[in-house]
């Protein structure tokens, strides 16, 4: 069988790739103007993604596709988020949409065989508990996809419910142990399971804590940049080898430029070439 | 400015109507064999719930699409989304929308407007705290809209995360104190708020304790039938007007016949006049 979400990805950092996602996150407003200027939403930020895939496949292996900024415009929104994964993965790119679904028994089914389908890895929510991720899992275990369960997030609100001390730890923490659970027979080559984690850039203080609950799952880390986390801080979530953290930006990289700016390529070029250069230095790989 | 979902939601129900939402989950499989038998999945959904959409509002005031059925069928499915909320509204029915959407900030806000601008209500996840549901509360103080919180769900792994005990209750009873703390504010005419919560059936004996931390949010109750609950047994979640429970069947009323049947359409309405009689029966309400 061909190899993995987690194998693919463990490969590419381990021969030099960036440990980073490039979030696509459209905002119509912050599109190139030169770009299709009479197009359709939909059509312009196909247009857009079309131009930039190649240029991101340069620097990261991984793209995370947020799918409300896609479903925002509809079904043809939708069939532009179809589009952009399908193009990523033209582009040799690992695919990991962000759609955050959970729900339960045919209906959890119904997302996984969906959005597995299109995308390599997808976000999954916790709050419904194993029956709703077992779907997932069932096709993590067939075609070798991935998920990444939402465990601490970085947004400030998150400590409402994620933070609430239980028994047994932190909710989150419970979580945490729940992923390290379900992902335990679905181990790669390089000691990482299928079952990925969430966990926000934006405390960094809990990177080392959650870890040592979930020493096999690869790291989603959002909240850098504008969200106030810093690249530099994330260097827990990382092993001996530079492997089990993926950093996450979106507008800090793909959203670095005026609308009317006309070298707006040449400064995504430069912000992912940064970008990519940071997620190296923290990760502490050989390379 | 026009009723908003609860208003409406409360009207219908005070004056006669069952406190049913009839759940769509389209399974093509399911279909009935005659309808468009050569059409593609997105049509043939389409042409069904156009046929039972009538059907359905001399009922019961509410449906409530569950959009993973739809999202399986791609971009084409999402339009047939769109499509059938579009048709519910023009036969009379409130929308409740099923999406389960949780993520923060501008994610949040970008689900927030265009599921809110497809239905009157969706159901949200609180995983994420307060900020990812205040996108939704802005819609619902800006257009009347109203939103249904996972809280106490009615599948068997539900215990996972939502029962874990902390200082000030279980999980889902934090999450309940948090449901009626963002309603305060979005209280109508009935004394119910826009901010109502998911209780699922499968545990009646919740009902009255939530119902005690939530005494302004009508309950959506999912999980009769197949799941196991009992109309009877949710009593709890009605006042003594009748109000405040909404009961949600799906493959109990459209799906109560073999594909190839001919009288689909009669014992659709059959189910229906059961499933309706069966909430008016435990509301307790005066018709």
């Amino acid at each position: 069988m061909a190899e993995g979400f987690t194998e693919r990805l463990g490969r590419a950092v381990a021969g030099g790739a960036a440990p980073a996602a490039v979030g696509l996150d459209p905002r119509i407003e912050a599109l190139p103007r030169v770009l299709l200027p009479g197009g359709s939403p939909a059509d312009r930020i196909v247009a857009f993604y079309e131009a930039v895939l190649p240029t991101i496949a340069r620097h990261a292996p991984v793209v995370k596709p947020n799918i409300a900024f896609f479903e925002r415009h509809g079904a043809a929104g939708y069939g532009a988020y179809e589009t952009t994964c399908r193009l990523a993965r033209e582009c040799g790119l690992l695919v990991l949409g962000d759609v955050k679904r959970g729900d339960i028994g045919s209906t959890a089914e119904a997302y996984a065989v969906s959005h597995l389908g299109l995308a390599d890895a997808v976000t999954v929510s916790p709050y419904l508990g194993s029956d709703a991720i077992e779907p997932f899992l069932q096709r993590c275990r067939a075609d070798r996809r991935a998920i990444f369960v939402l465990v601490r997030t970085s947004n400030p609100s998150a400590a409402d419910f994620q933070d609430l001390a239980t028994a047994d730890g932190r909710v989150c923490e419970v979580v945490a142990d729940a992923v390290d659970r379900w992902g335990r027979d679905l181990v790669d080559a390089f000691g990482f399971s299928a079952v990925g984690a969430v966990v926000g850039a934006t405390r960094p203080a809990e990177l080392a804590g959650l870890r040592a609950r979930m020493p096999r799952a690869w790291f989603l880390i959002p909240g850098v940049g504008i969200q106030g986390g810093r690249i530099a801080d994330v260097g827990a979530a990382f092993d001996s080898r530079g492997l089990g953290g993926l950093v996450a930006q979106s507008r800090g990289v793909l959203q670095c430029f005026a609308p009317d700016a006309t070298d707006w390529h040449a400064r995504i070029d430069a912000a992912l070439a940064t970008f990519a250069e940071e997620t190296r230095a923290v990760s502490g790989g050989s390379t």
